[in-house]
């Protein structure tokens, strides 16, 4: 049987109204009393906007997908590639933009849940949000780690930094350049640099390590790289986005270097933009398809549980797409 | 004064609750009851979901955005700059990806209409589609025309085309080659091919055209340009489109053609990304900036009436981006 408000209230030891008040997010509330209300909400897996729209008698069918940017094209492709599939169960997107800024998807966050939305997708920068677990609506994310139980789809990003670290070496490259975002926020895509780092040191290869936090605009990140390629001189590059792989190879070529004889750079994701666009980029291929099934049949396990076997976490397969950036 | 709901059944000859079924497009309803329920709409400016809105004492704050796809950057970057100015106003962006698809357009026109959004911007491909007229919600369109009075911002299409072959001619090309979209659904974009094709015949210089209907794959692109180069040898290329653009790039150079030195290439859009991520491709720039704004400035005025004087259409300048591409 499914849980009801009242049940909620109870088991907090507060009124009906203060639940209400925590699930659409309205008025002053203490700390402690979101808390305990979430803490019951949890423990009863209580649902409440599905509760709230039975209420109404009516569904809006919109779930809120929070990303960080619609002009990097991985995400432009993950975001419509997701949008597709809901349009297929009769559900519409509301699309936010976080731009990496914590404030504006706290926001966000409060938006959609006064809303009412049905649930939320994630591949947002931004962890540890009390609005996250405050909401009590399913929540599936993508390559982001949550404290709390919220089922998790990615890349397996160690396997492909392994894989990136592996190609080079065994191509030749002696002198490794990593290149990744800050490694500040505590997100599975890290792992693609702690895999490139650890198979390096297992093959006595040393590596420089540069990292650009998120907002770094493209003209920094360009003379930051050519102070790089002059200074180190490395003969093989690991991109942990292939946005940076694209500059890096602009960069080397017009420091006069040849791809892929005097370096080798292998960027990481693998949209169809950029397998179409750029077809002389090597890249970690991220299965797209794939990820964006896995968090829409998540999302609805969650919305209409069925007895379908789910994991908690899934961690992708990657492959290698090998292109004129690497030696035959 | 603000007209009501019994003003348009009076009109209109049907009852108030027929007038609410065509707004919320439930339920059956001849062609004819709804042409008449829309008629009196357009004529009294009936807003009906804010009157909707007012009945609820609620704002749902939700505008929908129909695009084809935002896997073209330009695209992406027009939705997530509208996205960025709603969120400013408290609003809320639902996607559509439309696809050139008709019919997933019709399905989402009726979504976003029984779900109450409080307007529509649209940048899709298909015209004339009832539901738009239908709808009775304010829209906005960008580089698209209606039969109705729809508020339309473009870059000036024409002054593009015109710019394109102007510059391509100045700078030496004899044999232009055209590529296109299919020129068959009546979107301002068409002007691109029009301002060049009559530049071109004004200045005495023969061009072939060749045309892609929208959902012409890159493999496919690839494959009708290289056949085209190899038969034809156009020494300057105006592509309506940057992703086209970058295609025809890509063939010149595996045909072993020299850029800008055998083959002049130009483009249209200059999305930021496209500027960035390929510094080598000359462009005509529309100013997406403006373009976002005025789009929602449009619609804000249509939500919320004020003062500004507003014009049914704005053509906005675009200008030349002159890169390797193009010679000195």
């Amino acid at each position: 049987m499914q849980p009801k408000l009242a049940d909620v209230a109870k088991l907090a030891g507060v009124s009906v109204t203060t639940v209400s008040r925590v699930i659409n997010n309205r008025g002053y509330l203490s700390t402690d009393t979101k808390q305990r209300v979430s803490a019951a909400m949890r423990q009863l897996n209580y649902q409440p906007s599905s509760a709230a729209r039975a209420l109404k008698g009516k569904q809006f069918k919109l779930i809120g997908l929070i990303f960080a940017s619609l002009e990097n094209p991985l995400i432009a492709e993950v975001v419509e590639e997701i949008e597709d599939r809901l349009f297929g169960h009769g559900y519409k997107a509301i699309i936010c933009n976080s731009k990496d800024n914590p404030e504006k998807e706290r926001q966000y966050l409060k938006m959609l849940v006064s809303n009412q939305v049905d649930g939320i997708i994630t591949g947002s920068h931004n962890e540890g949000i009390d609005e996250y677990r405050m909401s009590g609506l399913p929540i599936v994310s993508y390559d982001r780690y949550f404290q709390t139980q919220i089922p998790t789809v990615s890349s397996d990003n160690y396997a492909g930094g392994q894989l990136a670290a592996n190609t080079l070496i065994n191509k030749g490259s002696k002198k490794l350049l990593l290149v990744s975002g800050s490694l500040e926020s505590k997100t599975p895509n890290n792992l693609r640099s702690t895999g490139f780092l650890d198979t390096a040191k297992d093959k006595g290869v040393t590596v420089n390590h540069l990292k650009f936090p998120f907002n770094t605009t493209p003209t920094i990140k360009r003379a930051t790289l050519k102070d790089e390629l002059s200074k180190k001189h490395p003969d093989g590059i690991f991109c942990t986005d292939d946005l940076t792989a694209l500059l890096c190879m602009q960069t080397a070529k017009e420091a006069g270097l040849k791809i892929p004889e005097d370096v080798q750079i292998i960027g990481y994701d693998g949209s169809t933009y950029v397998q179409e666009y750029h077809p002389e980029l090597s890249t970690i291929v991220q299965p797209v398809s794939d990820i964006a099934d896995m968090v829409v049949r998540l999302l609805f396990n969650r919305l209409q549980p069925n007895d379908e076997k789910l994991l908690d976490q899934y961690l992708l397969p990657v492959k290698l797409l090998q292109r004129n950036s690497l030696r035959e």
